[in-house]
């Protein structure tokens, strides 16, 4: 049993959905999952699609030829084949800060993530112990302003020898390069600590506290040039009061950033996300 | 433009989805919203689709015929077409609660939703004036155990002769005769003050109370023989402390129930919801 | 019986929640509600405080005196105190908007809200007819670039002459003027259709769609010069998706529009906010 | 500088919090903190209250003394005070579920905790190597049928060893003895996997699955002789659809566990938490 997820967008037009579902029918697929969206405003057609192949002959290749030349051109789609034996690999890029880390690597371990961590990369050794409890190969890469670009480059080999197919920014507390976003474009997710577009930039919970807000929130999104202003993949919030602190705000904080960067890494690698014009469309 | 919604369910099988589709587009059907689920632990298949005819020659019989003979008994669906142009009849009951009436009319007035409301009715006169500041019908049927089965009989005649297609308890207050239930099967609608099946009963703030709960919540779900046991379309909650008295409870409480009941009642409305084993899919 | 509701800030300093509380005691009183706050950044201390007086000559003059002289002044004391016997009075300003009329005016009826509504005040006609139906006198003052200022002179008319302790506005959709402001410091409540400070200004639904946030949200906040940046109250927010076209963002922010404002209106109304630099303590 | 957190219940009378603070005052204490509920069904007086003495040779023991003598036999006082320079000890009793214990692990590494972890025990050796990583002595003590009275006298002489004040089963999936709870009476935190008193007993997610609820929760109690009956300090819920198979429901519900768990931690090492007749008052 070979089993494919479709990711599909393009103009909307008649007949497109009978149009996929009449495909995968007439090559013995069975479809097992279907929904679609249709962005009204823009009038494009997302769809997402799960097919179940019973023939031991099936190749991906020749299904994505054949998809290719019978229908992609015909209908101008975008489109996006997975395989479903196939976990993509995630990279981790972690500074300090710990929660993000063992929320992710606690999931890991539990199987509840579809993915596989080749390596960790910091510019701190902090969190080294963390990577060796969970034997996880650890890479150190200090960032300052002399080594910067030497940095740069150390992360775009490792990225490549390991065939990554994404990035988690585990609170990385760096801004990565253009060429890093240039490569990984809606591919690399980060998590930010404020319910976004609110307190763009740093110190997100002191600017919280300042404006006086009843509601804290994070949010994780794919990192674009503009800072903080890439697609929002997840985002939750949490009611605070007056009697919290900047660092209970921090506190309180690091459960919503946890869990918010968990769930987005879920959905991007379970592919149910896809971005057009700078915002998702999440299949879950 | 004809536009049509389509519910289906059936034991789930290869091609169910692409047979479908095929033949919305043989029919010179645009299929322009398509969801499905498939219940894994009973192998039973749902979808619900929307489809779009041009033909100013389109004819509901026919394509209910055709869809019958053609599809239906093949794959042994059960399936129900409504037109997208025929709204809803919802009879709303009430007592002497005042919250989840005000909540559903203002709605109504505002054009939020996709229904008709041909008549009120209440053991109580208590809201009539609230109906006739909106210009809605009103019927008192007093419910007295002596009158109980008169008033059964008096709902009835209500309900048919305004071809009533679905009926709302907003804090109805009264236990529905099997009668009724019968006649309109997952089409009554209740809302029930607690997040079911915490507190069945009456008095759910007072058991909330009693417990020291947390979080108290709201719960709306179609009626069924069985005391607040029937199929769950929506529930909401919040957050309470040990400083909430059973009156706090309470008026918190109104907030939750009108909210709920009201998207409970988008959701059947738009068709959006199927019932299959006392549980419901809710296609939002 | 006489109950009071005393609200005070000062700097923070020793023995100060002794000293109230001792000068209760001294003079018969018995407190039945005390909190407090400090706000180590600013080194202010918040007090609220509910005592109740049996004597049938207690005068509140003789008592405010009393505190006065014997407590505000040695501590520096900023201080209000309210009769519980005094129903604050509320001016309701409208436009065309009806759900957060609705909802007031529901609670009101109810029993829910500790206040008087002498009037409500709208620009546009289209809710007199609610006015009625609940029986509360009703004043059209429209608003024109030519009658701005001869408008806000009625506006003002009304509120003394009414005795008007605050201002509700209930998506009244007009800048209201600076005199308005400075009479009604930190008492005139807006509610605003995001979760600021996302989202400033007009049409945030727009823009919340725009940026295809995940969340959105409503915030009551008392109106300060600079727009959208006053003292927040209460915010709550909802979970959107990808599927909310804006027409289903504003109806799924019109239950969070109404339920906060109505939220913040008991806070108020029963004493229960302070506010400071900008920002507000709630005793809840 | 000693700071002292004083927790007190008794019948509800006039003057309780002036003579309290009076108390205070006079034993040169600066009260920093106050906050009191009054439960007017049962008419019991609660407070919670912080005060700091600046004399270096200031005495628990005597104001202890002195407390007693003076003010407690007085009104019928029932009293708790801790000094907060000491941590409480807490005994951390685990199974075979990693992620709560990962969360509490994280949590008291940063610092956020307020408490000493002497040790962790488990019926089984699965999570031996976390509490390695975290350098936390790790006890292995089996429970069966044939060693249950042995385990527990084991599990008791590690409790007296240790000087532990309070023990937290993090998804330790064993009924622990009458001899425990009798010992440390709402000193034994639970964490029950559903939003309690729904879905009682073993195998909630199941039972929620069953029950086609749209929300999930989790809840932090006391441990009582009742089963699932304790007092109730925290409890958290999030929104599920019929999309979540039992096993999504348990991954999701994982979630929720770790972080009320954790709160109800925090509350019960801050001594925020009263109980009475089985309901808890939370000064947060």
């Amino acid at each position: 049993m070979h089993k494919i997820t479709l990711l599909i967008h393009c103009a909307d037009q008649p007949n497109i959905i009978a149009s996929v579902t009449t495909f995968m029918a007439s090559n013995d697929g069975n479809i097992v999952y279907i929904d679609q969206h249709v962005d009204r405003e823009q009038n494009i057609f997302f769809m997402r699609l799960e097919c179940e192949f019973a023939s031991s002959l099936f190749s991906l290749e020749k299904f994505k030829h054949l998809f290719n030349s019978e229908l992609a051109e015909k209908f101008q789609l975008k489109w996006k084949i997975y395989s479903a034996e196939r976990k993509p690999k995630m990279a981790l890029f972690v500074s300090k800060y710990d929660h993000c880390l063992y929320d992710i690597l606690g999931r890991y371990n539990s199987g509840e993530l579809f993915l596989e961590i080749p390596f960790i990369l910091s510019n701190h050794l902090d969190l080294k112990p963390i990577a060796d409890s969970f034997n996880i190969p650890f890479y150190h890469v200090p960032v300052t302003k002399a080594t910067k670009h030497e940095a740069e480059q150390k992360q775009l080999e490792l990225l490549e020898s390991h065939n990554i197919d994404f990035i988690v920014l585990a609170r990385y507390m760096q801004i990565v390069s253009e060429t890093l976003i240039d490569k990984y474009p809606n591919r690399i997710i980060n998590i930010h600590h404020s319910f976004l577009p609110a307190f763009v930039g740093a110190k997100p919970y002191h600017s919280a506290y300042k404006r006086g807000v009843k509601i804290i929130g994070s949010t994780s999104h794919y990192i674009t040039e503009e800072l903080d202003a890439g697609p929002i993949i997840e985002q939750d919030v949490a009611h605070v009061s007056h009697t919290f602190s900047i660092k209970d705000l921090i506190a309180k904080g690091r459960d919503l950033e946890k869990i918010v960067l968990s769930n987005a890494i879920k959905l991007h690698a379970n592919r149910k996300v896809m971005v057009y014009n700078n915002k998702t469309i999440i299949f879950s």
